[in-house]
Formats: C-alpha cells, structure tokens, sequence
C-alpha cells in the first residue's frame, strides 16, 4: 500500500503530468533517454538519481532487474530510503540477494525486519541457505516466528503467500466500536480492507468489507454485515488455486485458515495477481516445451536459457530417433515410391499443428477451470469430431495440391493419411493434458513440442501403412 | 499479530463449515453428486435449487457457461434474485444473450437498469445489435447516457472497462469531511477504496486510499494524505495495458483519465483481472495457432471450434507446399542417396522445437513488458547464441546416432544441419514476436504452428544445400 506524502501540496508542482509525459507501457518516455542501466554503466549517478526519482516503481524495479548484480547493487543504493522497500520486494531474487549481501550489521537488521512478513518468506525460500540463515538470524524474535512459521507451508502453497497481520472483529461489535478498533489496530496491518470475522476459538466465521463498516450506522452490529461462509482456503492449499478462487470471485482478499479452520491471514490481491503472473509464465514456458527458469528473460544468462531448453530438445530427439527408424524400415517403399518422400514434412508438420492447437486449448481450459479432470470422455469426443471435421477439409486440399506434384495414386495417399493424422493429433493434443492432469502431472507440460514429436512418429507409422495398403508396396 | 477483540460469540450459529466440504477448486464437492446441468436436464427444480444456493457464484456460473441457452435461462430463473445479478455478470455472453431475450417488460428494464455501468457496457458491445438496441431502450436517460459514453471508447480500451461512478476528494478537505463526504455518496460507487483526487476543472491531481483517510486524525487534510501523480491512464488507451499496470504497481483501482487530464472513472482490480485473464487466454489460443473464441470451451460448438483452427491451418498447408517444392527440387539427390529421407522429419521437427521454445519466451516476456521493442539487438544477439550452443550439443548427438543407420558422410551433413537449423530456429521464433510487435501485429500471433512452418521450409533447404555441398550431389 503507498505510503502518505507529507508536505501541503503546491498547485504548481502538484499538477500530475499529462498521461503522454509518463509515456505508455513498454516503451520508454524518450526514445532518446539514456536507460537507467545506461546511466549506472556511464557511473553518472546524479542522472540515475533522477531518473529513478520521476519514475514509477514497477520502472525501476525492470530496470533494476535487467542489471548486472554489481550495477543492481548500485542502483539500488541511489533510491529515496521511503521507495527502496517498495522497490526490493518486487525485485528478482537475484538483485535481491545481491543487495542483501552488501548491507552490514544494524542497516541489514533494520531492513529485513521491516520487509513485510510474506515478501520476506518468500524471499527467504528462493535464497540460498546461507543468505537465508544471516537474514533470519538479523530478525527480532517477534518477526523471526513469524517467518519460521510461513516457511514451514509447502512451497507455493497459500500460507507462503499469505500476511498474517490481519485485523479481525467479533459478531457482538457495533459498527462504530469496530471502526474504533481498526483504527486502533490497522496500522500494523498489511489491509484493512477485508475484516474476518472470528469465533472465541479464533474460528473464521465470515467477513466485513471495511466498506460496510464506513457506510453503515454507527449502532449496527458486526454480525447484520458480516457475510457468513466466504470462500477461503486452507494454508497448505497451492497458491494458484486460491488466487484463481479470488479471480473467479472477484475477491480482494482470501482468508487463509488451519485445518480447524482458524484463521491464520489473508491473501491479498496484490500477491494473488503475483501468483497467477508467475504460473501462467512458468505454464507459456512449459507450453514452449522449456523449463522454467523463473527469472527475467533479460537478465537470465546464455547459458541458462539453453540448459532450459536443452532437457526437452535431447529427450525429444531421442524419440524422433523413431521416426529415423520407422523411415528406415519403410525404406523399400520410398525406394519404389520416391515421390512419397516429398509429402513427409507436410503431413506430420500439419498433424503436429492440429495437436499444438488442441492441446493448447486444453491447458488454457484446464488452467482457468474450464475443463475438468471428469470432462475426458468429453472432451475426447469433442476433439475427435474436430480433428475429423479439420483432416477432411485438408485432405481434399492436400489430393488436389498433390496432384500438381505427382499422380492421383499418391495424392489419395496424402489426403487419406492427412485425415487420419488430424484425428491424430486432435486426439493426442486434447486427451494428453487431461491424462497428465490425472497422473498429477501439469497438463502445461503437453507442449507442443512433445505433441509434435508423438504425432510425427505416430504419423509416419500412419502414412506409411496407408501407402502400403493402397499402393500395394 | 493482531489479537481477537471483545467478548464471545454464539459458537451454535456463527460455525463455518470445514474447509473440506466446500471442495476444492476444480473439484465438485462430492464426485457422485448431480451436477447442475444433470439436474437440470433431469428437470430437477427443487433439487437444482438448493444446488445453487448451497455453491459459490463461480460454480454456479461456471456450470451456466456449460449449458445449452435454454438451459441456462432455466438454471438463471431459479437463482435466488439478489445472487442472480452477480452471476448474469460474470456469464459468457451467449448465456446473458439467452436470459434477456426472455426477459419481458418491467422485469426486463429494471435488471438492465441494475446492473453495474462497466459490466453492461462491456455486455452490450459483444450483444447481437437487436438485443443491444433493446437493453439501451430499457435503460433510464441517465444510464443510457453513462453507458453511450462508455460504448464510445474503442473496444477492449480502458473506457469500456472503468466504473464512471466513483467518489471524488478535494485537497483543501479535512479528513473527517472527506469521510463524511464517502459516507454521504459512497452507496452509489463500485469501489471507495480508492478516492480520486480532482482540481476544479476535474484534472486528476492524485489519490487517497479510504485505508489512509480511515487512521487519519479527523483534522489532517487530504492535501497531506494525498499520492500525488498517481499512475493512471487515457480512456482510450488498451485496458490490458492498464491492468498490467496495475499488475506491476499492486495498485487496487487506476484512475482513467480524458486526453486533458480529467477524471473520467476507476479501473477496479476485478475487471483489471478479467482484462488479464482475457488477455492471457487469447495469448494462449493465438500462441496455439488458432484464433480466439473468446467462449468457454466446452459450450462452444466442434463447428466454431474448427473454425478458429482452420483458418491457420489451411494458411500454413499452403506454405507447407513450399516444403514438397524443395524437396521436388532436391528429388535427384533424394533418390541418389536415400538415406537423406530418413532424417527429414527429426531435423526439421528438432528446428521447429527450438523455434518454438524461443518464441514462446520471446511472446511471454513482450506481453508481461519484461522484453520492449528497443531490444531487438540483444535478442537476436542471445537467442542466436543460444540456437548455436544448443545446435553444436544436438548436431553431435545426432551424428552419433546417424551412424546407426548410415554412413559418416550422411551423419554429418545431419550433424551439420542440425546446427544451422537450430540457429535458425531460435533466431526466427526469437526475432519475429518482436518483428511482429513494431509491425503492430500481436506477438502472440507467432505461433508454434507459425514458427515451424516457417522452419520446415527454410529448413529443408539448408540440409539439401548441406547435403549437396559436403556429398558433392
């Protein structure tokens, strides 16, 4: 949340600039400004000063992120003290640990200490042990528990995600007596937006908006507001799922309870947008046919982004290996039949494409919640018919584009085994999500690279045995 | 952190139930339980009925989108009427098409009277003409005007997608008469939460969260709590542009401005949600290579289905002729050295995977703002490096493994190119996102399907002029 800005507000400076000055998204306000690595890299930090100053946060935080760890460092230490903390908790971890390593003694527990608990306890699971170690050893013990807690919730999970500094209310409370209590308390507290209602046992009961509390009498009573049975989630839950839930249900904040149901946080919807950011980047990455490598594309090195890659590109090659041989113990016919030859990239290049878009589809729709694990029969059904509707459209496309490159023999050959390829690849790209989904494994991982390797094996098989049966071979 | 408040509370009535029996997300409740289109089509009212009372307004809407229209006007006629409103919203259009065209009358101008100005506006744009002109007939003068308005921002613009009603602060304000001022006209608004600061002219000059005017001392100005420059942007600039924003700000509601400045609405972060999530899916559908249906997947039809595919494939079974051309071209040296075929489909499937990889990263960085336009030079500088280390691992593997079915000479021209087509892969799948996006066409656009097509052809090329140069055919 943005901090107050004390100082009365002069009317000649106070005018924001016109929404053009500011320059839009993804581009820079002047083509012709020097960036903010640029200024560091040049050591002129009077201008990088600047430059950070009349930016907004999310600016620097990229450009931050783009830097070398030493110039990030750099950076880092020319922001205003008040922007620093919004700055380093939206940092890679890599700048993060960077910057943490170069702080000393009271700085360095001044700092963490007032990191927000959930940004800390992220933070702290992606460091390596002996940055994580310094950094808690410099907590107050206060905050210290609080951090031992979240860590001890499965990575990724809600409680990882969620700020346990929360202001709750009772049933019995007038409005008025609430709003005292708010004011009382809420300082220390990550939202006031959202006040869970809780039982003497600490039981999460429902919810307040502080929205009703602002507009309601003063004598009404908590429980004529409070919305009873709100969604919420358990601490061990995956964060994915409950950012979904709130996205769903256009929720601000998600309570987070224990398995007696007793509160424990809330997860707001600032990290909850961070959640689902972060998992559909790591699923366009595994729908790629990569690893994820979590970091900015820009700052992650070379080498890195080709390890990323390398696992699928050398597993899937050694399945391609397959197609070498099922070409190979069709050699004779293509002997025979040279002309069949030239139809090989056609015909598996456009089954692996009819796969790509079925499977795409299928790990967008499983992703959102649009399709379930108990939809299979459907689905199947429904990209069987497609695949068939799509190869019999194309088939007659390739039978009369073949016939320009050889004889009506081989052209039938085409079209028949492109209707059969398309089913086939409708077939693998819409049931295998749905299968890894089953088996527990993320259906983002039916890429369209692996979908293209099974159809181009499966199909070569398909072209050859129709061939085979039609040409007599 | 903090500690529950005041006296106890009846433990009979206030009980939420276990996180388990509401279930999951993605899982109904209990497996063996009805769904809702099964009581429905059961005709199962009372049943249906209590169904939907007992589930969250996402799985009520969630199980709508699946219906037939005349299902889905069925289910909606037995929601309880002030949950019916927040799940007409969050239908798909064919649904929210399907239930006003059996509204009649009063009834009729009364719900679209009701609904939220964002909402209807953005329903109205996607609403066949006929039923659109009847929803804008039913409305009062006034919500026609707030809602002709907002239809007059381009589609998909920040306009379509604000809240006009919102409450607005002065600066020479005490904290307490802003208060009262919120209290005096906050029924009306989507969100107080984030309160816009204007001049005289209604020029945005900052913001104040109800968070701050809530701890304020009663006598504290706005002028002291309020943010000045604030982020925020022009009616008619892209709404996924300014829920990004949001995104990367952790900003609640973004003030839409006209092109001086003035304050024309809130962009609140659950539409701000729907933006992204839109946004995200259409990436997907395109990234697949099919065109966007912007529907839920399993009430969409296999006809549509295969629509939004065909298109892409017809065009890429064009330029895979491209790849019989080559390979017609190259027919002397095919059937002079057989062996040659074997390999076609892992060399060119290998290149496509690549290309794939990289332009998945490459489309993923661009739409989350981590790669700009500006950076075409280090791309083509990093994935090009990339593409080389991975081919010089792969080409080395593929020699080893060719010599299982063929002689060196044929190995390393596979080798061979197998290193220039994964250099070609990377730099094709890496540089055209960003070609693309200084075209002013989506990223998104460049596909797996896109890139390999691409990548078939040229790729063919390369390993027949390979083959020609080093077999001297």
């Amino acid at each position: 949340m943005t901090p107050p800005v004390t100082p009365a507000q002069n009317p000649a400076t106070g005018q924001i600039p016109a929404a053009e000055a500011r320059g839009p998204r993804n581009e820079p306000r002047n083509t012709k400004d020097d960036s903010l690595r640029d200024l560091i890299e040049r050591g002129d930090f009077a201008g990088a000063q600047a430059w950070a100053r009349e930016r907004q946060v999310w600016e620097v935080v990229d450009e931050i992120d783009r830097m070398r760890p030493v110039d990030a460092v750099a950076a880092f230490r020319l922001l205003d003290p008040e922007r620093a903390f919004d700055v380093f908790e939206d940092l890679e971890p890599n700048g993060q640990q960077a910057i943490l390593e170069v702080m000393r003694g009271a700085e360095f527990s001044e700092f963490v200490d007032s990191l927000e608990p959930d940004d800390r306890a992220r933070m702290l699971g992606e460091l390596p042990a002996k940055v994580a170690r310094r950094v808690l050893a410099g907590l107050s013990p206060e905050e210290r528990a609080m951090t031992a807690t979240m860590l001890g919730y499965p990575e990724d999970s809600a409680g990882r995600y969620m700020t346990p500094q929360v202001v709750v209310l009772r049933e019995n409370l007038s409005a008025g007596a609430a709003l005292a209590h708010v004011r009382a308390r809420g300082a220390d507290a990550e939202t006031i937006y959202t006040l869970p209602v809780v039982d003497t046992q600490r039981r999460l009961t429902g919810v307040v908006d502080l929205r009703e509390l602002v507009l309601a009498d003063a004598e009404t009573t908590v429980a004529e507001l409070v919305v009873t049975s709100p969604p919420h989630v358990r601490a061990t839950e995956p964060a994915e799922r409950a950012a979904r839930l709130m996205a769903d249900e256009n929720i601000l904040d998600l309570p987070v309870v224990d398995a007696e149901g007793r509160l424990l946080g809330l997860l707001t919807f600032d990290d909850a947008d961070e959640v689902i950011e972060d998992a559909d980047s790591e699923d366009a990455s595994r729908q790629g046919g990569a690893q994820h490598w979590g970091g900015h594309y820009m700052a992650v090195s070379v080498l890195q982004l080709a390890r990323t890659r390398a696992v699928w590109l050398v597993l899937l090659l050694v399945v391609s290996l397959l197609t070498v041989t099922v070409a190979h113990g069709f050699e004779d016919a293509l002997e025979e039949v040279a002309a069949l030859a030239l139809f090989i990239p056609l015909l598996i290049g456009t089954g692996g494409k009819v796969g790509t878009q079925a499977s795409s589809a299928c790990v967008r729709a499983l992703a959102i919640g649009e399709v379930r694990p108990s939809d299979m029969v459907r689905v199947t059904l429904r990209e069987a018919a497609t695949g068939l509707l799509l190869g019999a459209g194309l088939g007659l496309l390739a039978i009369g584009a073949g016939l320009f490159f050889t004889g009506l023999d081989v052209a039938v050959v085409v079209g028949v085994s492109l209707l059969l390829i398309c089913l086939l690849g409708a077939l693998v790209g819409g049931l295998s999500p749905l299968v890894a989904r089953r088996f527990g494994i993320d259906p983002a991982l039916v890429s369209a690279p692996v979908v293209t390797t099974v159809v181009d094996v499966l199909g070569l098989v398909i072209y050859f045995v129709v061939a085979s049966a039609l040409l007599g071979l």
